[in-house]
Formats: C-alpha cells, sequence, structure tokens
C-alpha cells in the first residue's frame, strides 16, 4: 500500500511512523512501517464531532481582557469546518481587522463520556494535542457572543499529533509569532484542570469518542498579519505551525 | 425489508411514508412504501456536522430580554449531541432550575456553501423543519456566553419533517405549552430573513449538506416543567411535540 496518499491513523515512533493497527479508540499497536516523520503530510490528527473550548481559564489572561474570572468554566463550541492541519493557512477573512492567535493545550476524547466525576476524568482521555484557538478579537467584543469570532474556517488548527502519554498538570504552553515568543505559561496556572473540565463538559453534554476540549489560552494574545508564522508549543507534544494568508 | 428496523431517509406523502429513493441532497423520489405516518417511529430528520443558530432575531424578542437589537446577526452553536426527534424526551438538566422552550424555523441545508450570495441562498437550501432551542435561561444569564445554556443533550428537538417545498417568507411560528399557545408570531417579523442568514452564515464558516441554521424566536419564551409537553408548530411544516423529563 502506497504511503501519503491516502488519510489514515498514524503511530510515530520517534522520527518513524506506522500505520495504526487496531483502533485508535481502543487497543492499537504500530503496523507497517510508512515512513519517515518528515515525508508524512500531516493532517488535524481527529475529526471531532465538536470542539468544546473554555474561555478565560488563566487568571491573568482574564486579567488582560478586563473580563472578572469565572467561577465556573465559561463554555464556547468550534464548528467542524474550523479545524486545519500542521502547515495549514490560517486565512484571514474579510470581516475582521484584527486576528489573534491563542495557544491551548486540547484534550481529545476516547469514550463516550457523559457525567463523568473528575476522579475517572482520565479514564476518557485518549490524549493530548496543540490547538491555535484564533479569534477574530474585533468581533468577539462586537458580537459580545464569541462563536462568530471563533468559528471561521481555518480558525482552529490542532495538531501536530495526539500525545497518548502525558500528565497535563504542569506542561509549558507556549506561542511563537515570527520566532518571537509572544506566549509563555505552562498548565499548573489553568484555573480549572483538565480532570475538572472534562468532567464539567461531561455533566453538559455527552463527549463521544475524537471530540476536542480546549482547556483556554494564558496571558499574550495578539494580533496576527498576513504572511506571519505562527507555532504553538507544548511541552512533551510539539510544535503545531502555521501560516496567515 | 422491514420497516421502522433501521434508520432511513423516507418521503412523506400525505398520511404515507416511501422509502427515499436516490440522494436526499440531490435527486431523490418515493420508492417503496414504507407503511402509514402514524406507525413511523420519526427521528431527528437530519444528523448535522453542525447546527448554527440565531440569537435576537427577532425585534419584540430581543425587546423582552431587555437586548438590543443587533446590527448583524449574532451566531451560537448548538452540539451534535443536543438533537433528539419528535416525540423525544427534553431531559432538564441538574444545573439549571429554569429551562425554555423557544419555538423556530430551521433551515437545513442541501450544499456546501461558502461566500454564499443573498440572491443565490435558496439553491443551498433543502427545506425546512421545527426546532426546540431549549435554553437554560438561568445559566444563559450566569455565563454570559449562551454555549454552556443550549447544549444540554436533549436540548435541540427538530422535526417532525423536512419540508422542501416552502417559501419561507411568512409563517406562522408557534409554541403550545400544554397546549396553550405561548409564542404566536411570523417569520414575516425576522429581523434577518432566511436568504440573508444563509449568505451571512455561509461568509463565516462553510455549511455542509445537513447542517441546520436555527433562525431565531419570537416573544412569549417561558419556563418548562417537568411533565410539560411542548409543541413546535410551524405553518407548512408541522408540529414537534416534545415532553419534559
Amino acid at each position: 500500500m502506497a504511503w501519503g496518499v491516502e488519510a489514515k491513523f498514524g503511530v510515530v515512533q520517534g522520527d518513524r511512523v506506522f500505520a495504526l493497527k487496531g483502533s485508535v479508540f481502543d487497543r492499537f499497536e504500530p503496523g507497517d512501517e510508512l515512513g519517515p516523520l518528515q515525508e508524512q503530510k500531516l493532517l488535524a490528527p481527529m475529526l471531532p464531532s465538536k470542539v468544546v473550548a473554555l474561555g478565560l481559564n488563566y487568571a491573568n489572561h482574564a486579567r488582560e481582557m478586563n473580563l472578572p474570572i469565572p467561577a465556573e468554566p465559561i463554555l464556547f463550541l468550534k464548528p467542524f469546518t474550523s479545524l486545519v492541519g500542521p502547515g495549514d493557512k490560517i486565512l484571514y477573512p474579510e470581516m475582521s481587522k484584527r486576528v489573534d492567535y491563542e495557544a491551548e493545550l486540547a484534550v481529545v476524547i476516547k469514550l463516550p463520556a457523559r457525567q463523568v466525576p473528575v476522579e475517572r476524568a482520565h479514564e476518557f482521555i485518549l490524549g493530548y494535542t496543540c490547538l491555535n484557538d484564533v479569534t477574530a478579537r474585533d468581533l468577539q467584543a462586537k458580537d459580545g457572543q464569541w462563536t462568530r469570532a471563533k468559528s471561521f474556517d481555518t480558525f482552529c488548527p490542532v495538531g501536530p499529533w495526539i500525545e497518548t502519554e502525558l500528565d497535563p498538570g504542569n506542561l509549558r504552553v507556549r506561542a511563537l509569532l515570527n520566532d518571537q515568543v509572544v506566549q509563555d505559561s505552562t498548565t499548573s496556572q489553568l484555573i480549572f484542570k483538565v480532570p475538572e473540565i472534562v468532567s464539567f463538559v461531561s455533566r453538559v453534554m455527552t463527549l463521544l469518542p475524537g471530540d476536542i476540549i480546549a482547556t483556554g489560552t494564558p496571558p499574550g494574545v495578539g494580533p496576527m498579519q498576513k504572511g506571519d508564522r505562527i507555532v504553538i508549543e507544548v511541552e512533551g507534544i510539539g510544535r503545531l505551525e502555521n501560516t496567515v494568508a
């Protein structure tokens, strides 16, 4: 079977990629070797039925937005059509004059999750990836509701892959705009931690295998211009790089 | 082939249902008869990749909510997991003490739609159905963002079917709570009309075949209690009935 021709799940080990044998949501192991990692075209590592995101989940980001620290997670949704993968272009929409990056740790769900207690949340998590919650800041302010601002096509880069062996409690989260560090924090600063988030969301809506939860962005959000290169880096996962067009 | 055993698209003609022959998104015609309409278990008539909804799209509903009339459509998303069909139960969530009905005309998309001009919007519409944009009013106020309030499982009843031959310009939209009329308006009162809505949303996010747009609710929203029967009626479409449990 040729590699790189059809979209399929792979297992990354070092700098080699193997076909995923089994089910990504159950047991899997490396199958046939597909080739070196740098020769693969990586896609968004999951096609979720929904992307649930948290607003204002770092106290100092809430402060920079002049918004109160929430007593409960503030949720919003990003549509399926906003997803793109590593290397894909973020398209600057005509409707906006201010498009920001937002570096985030994202959780990928493994099993149908409904009313999950905090202490069992880890059982429902497949792994973690990087996510850029791209936001048309001017429209966010104008609408009050955040949906339009966060739903444009290409406004949800995810990847480069799903890290399945990781403790999310204290991971450095950075954004680099044209190689300059513009966000730099750690998930230890999250107001609501990953297990609380999964539990909370699952008490509102059933999470399905492959669903993605974006855990919020640290301070330092700012605008991107056409031609800019934006990298979201989460410690222990990798780098998600996209350009703005 | 047995009917009523597997989920499939059907064509309703009078009080008879026929298997849909062809593609619901392209050409179709009635195939084998499945039986009388009242013997069918109707499901949500579509499984959309997204449900996009408009807030405050009737001027007098904006007034009853003490919110300004928007200059552009205010969008939000309801997750796939909130969908239920005719006759299904609306489950009262533990998190809320105030759950409201909201009667709405919903548009079902036929073709991938991106940057669609207003005058071509009708080409991208498969048809229309009734939708109940169930809302935890207390959480809507508490969060500011509307997503949690509108995303609980079962909070998006749709149906009873998709009416493919209909002019959406002046249709009576009603809600009946335990047989009492509580909302009664017409789509002629919409601030943003159906073609404008489809065009606007398609300039934000690509609409995919089967996607649903809820066009907003008229005044008269109010709470439901466990045991209540709520009917959403749109002229020329039919009645969508659910009970609260």
